[in-house]
């Protein structure tokens, strides 16, 4: 058996003490899959005194991660401080600079950074693994950059926020408000005190902007992502949705089209029957479509230490084997500039809820305004409000009806366009609603 | 960028032909990824004469696998001849001789031979890949063996035959026959005219001897399998099931358990919020449990030329790129001799269907029989048969009426010994239809 590989762990949250017990609990079977023993040689923590439930006394103390990165006892690095910049990133460059493998769970330094990462880690020799920086213990890093390599893909989409999904699947089943579920996920620690960067998208789209690169080859665009979040479904939206046959969920969704790359997150009407669509809780999903395999769908925990320390261990298990991967799945400079499709060529279905004035002549002129722009109505459900609530069960009220419209495909330029017209027309008596559905 | 790696392809049905089809489409990106060309420059078939709609005239034709494997044209065998023994075998052990590596696709051979020949692949310092053998498209093989390297698994389950999976969907959806389904499905061709091995489950159990090995580390155990096939589902107990929230799904299911590793393919019934409960038509799925990572799902298809090749080309691209993975993820020499847990100790609930006589007493005789073993029974469901077709409404027919019994947790030896008993009893027209339940 090769010498020992040895590991230093930059940040001792969650995973970083998940990471710890794994090597300890499994060691023996660890060091039988890697061909050699994994031993944790250096620790790098704020926190010194911090009790956090694991054995740290056999390794060596850091307060700076970037001299950790630099131990004459250290082989290997993993690195989960977080953050785009700073002490993480430092020391992920000094580890590679040094030729040192870095296996790393940070997503939003690899979306901002990760091509010039992996190709700092190309030319120095040395690995830079991240399976544990995109849908927790779902190996769907693994599975773009070497399971489907025979693959063109053409579309990755997935539930990648596990806040987001908790919060729309309590809605659904309880029919509780946004800010409801949101408060009582905040009490149960499945959301942050300031809940925006999962509940606004933007923890999606730093996870889509990595699978995108994998899936496509092409590079890391984060910025070219169209990011709307969940605060704004209610749960008339998601009943509606049932009624229809679909489901709301915050999807990634990146796709190949005829004239460029397009990266998007949002609520997205997804039909019950596909496998994503049940994927309900705080549970992440991937699919895939390629043009070998056809549709793959990868379903598994999205966050927590132990689920994301598996996936950390997957790497670190290649690294001591010393697989020979690149970060990407090919060389960094051969990662395609792809072109950008913006948000108003996307061609799909609709879901428009609006909120009609109980008039003569209102539907008419809305669904003019459709026609007008090409836009055909595969259904209109009017749900009439209750008479208790509006006191009068024989005629129109003049108050707000909820009115769902649901297109054939057509562009986001036309639906927009559309929408101004109608609310110009003062029909409505607030913005629309507006979820994009997936289909076949 | 180094040599070509030169590939003989021993097989050339649906498979193969894909192969050389996307290796020929996707030339230059799968030389990207592997980082050399990968050249098709041998086949070997039987029919020489065949168009297979592929250009295969690059490559030197051999008819004998054997002299393919050895060619000094071909560094690595690609095997999708099948069958346990005969040409395919002695094909891949000439290339393993000759420390070539091997990628193939043959279940039957490893389940069988698979220890055996990783034992002989890494005394000759060759890769012997095989994500292709299970689950078609779905790269359960390397999810195993790499992606989970950090966990103890303590299950594995799935449905690995899409044809058992199509029929028992068809009959569930449309409310019709076994047999009738079975005989729409050779018509379209998704069932074999001998169906057997099949819709006996010993398709299945194939599949499961090496995840089992996978999962657990153990040499592969086929004989160990308790197979059972879908024959015996009828559609009443299809509704049952869904009546009770469950689907009826073929799986196999591999368990580490206190007194052994438990093996068994047959019948199951899944609550239907499991996403293995959703995957209907011919799509396989694959769930694991690992202490790390929790539940882990993969879905996608389990047969078709394209999809299979899909797990080839990982294969192949692994090879080429030298990746250094043992073939069971750990020396051969290291795969545990695993206790088998027999089935009589199986524990867990059981869906019993009894055509029971319609006489005083009968009832009760049953359920005296299952206390007497401590079965507990969650509940029990009564059809009476429907007044037309029994021409008396009022009363006992005296003829057979169907009951349904749900246990809770109990043993396969309790469950066989309560329904000897029963059945001795005289109370019940033909004998018990049983089906075990997984729950959480």
């Amino acid at each position: 058996m090769a010498e020992p590989l040895r590991v230093g762990i930059a940040g001792l949250g969650t995973v970083g003490a998940a990471v710890v017990g794994l090597l300890q609990r499994h060691a023996a079977a660890i060091a039988m899959r890697a061909g050699r023993e994994i031993r944790l040689t250096a620790v790098s923590a704020r926190d010194r005194a911090r009790d956090r439930g694991v054995d740290i006394s056999a390794a060596e103390w850091h307060d700076d991660p970037v001299a950790l990165a630099r131990s004459g006892r250290v082989d290997c690095v993993i690195e989960l401080i977080g953050g785009t910049e700073g002490r993480a990133k430092a020391a992920v460059e000094a580890a590679l600079e040094a030729g040192k493998p870095v296996v790393t769970a940070n997503k939003a330094m690899l979306a901002r950074h990760g091509a010039a990462l992996a190709a700092l880690a190309e030319a120095r020799g040395a690995a830079l693994a991240f399976e544990a920086s995109v849908a927790g213990g779902i190996p769907i890093v693994k599975t773009l950059r070497e399971s489907l390599a025979g693959n063109e893909v053409s579309r990755v989409s997935g539930i990648l926020n596990g806040t987001c999904n908790y919060i729309l699947s309590r809605m659904e089943m309880e029919g509780l408000s946004f800010a409801d579920v949101l408060a009582d996920a905040q009490r149960l620690g499945y959301a942050e005190a300031d809940p925006t960067f999962d509940v606004g998208g933007f923890d999606t789209a730093h996870k889509l902007a990595i699978l995108t690169s994998l899936a496509f080859g092409t590079q890391i665009d984060a910025d070219a992502i169209h990011v709307e979040g969940i605060s704004a479904i209610t749960p008339l939206d998601l009943a509606m949705a049932a009624e229809l046959g679909y489901r709301i969920k915050l999807l990634g969704v990146a796709e190949r089209t005829p004239s460029g790359i397009e990266q998007r997150v949002h609520p997205t009407m997804v039909p019950r029957s596909w496998p994503i669509a049940q994927v309900m809780g705080v549970t992440n999903a991937v699919n895939v479509h390629g043009d070998a395999v056809g549709e793959l769908t990868l379903v598994g925990p999205g966050a927590g230490g132990a689920a994301t320390a598996s996936s950390v261990l997957s790497d670190l298990v290649d690294v001591a084997r010393g697989a020979r991967v690149l970060p990407f799945g090919r060389p960094a400079a051969m990662l395609e500039s792809a072109e950008r499709q913006p948000m108003q060529r996307h061609e799909g279905g609709y879901y428009i809820r609006l909120s009609v004035l109980d008039r003569p002549g209102a539907a008419a002129a809305i669904a003019t305004r459709m026609a007008e722009r090409q836009i055909s109505l595969e259904s209109i459900v009017q749900r009439r409000v209750l008479a208790g609530a509006t006191g009068d069960r024989t005629g129109r009220s003049g108050q707000p009806v909820p009115v769902v419209l649901i297109t054939y495909a057509t562009t986001e330029a036309a639906i927009r366009d559309a929408l101004d017209a109608v609310l110009a027309d003062g029909h409505i008596s607030e913005p629309p609603q507006v979820i994009r559905i997936e289909r076949e």
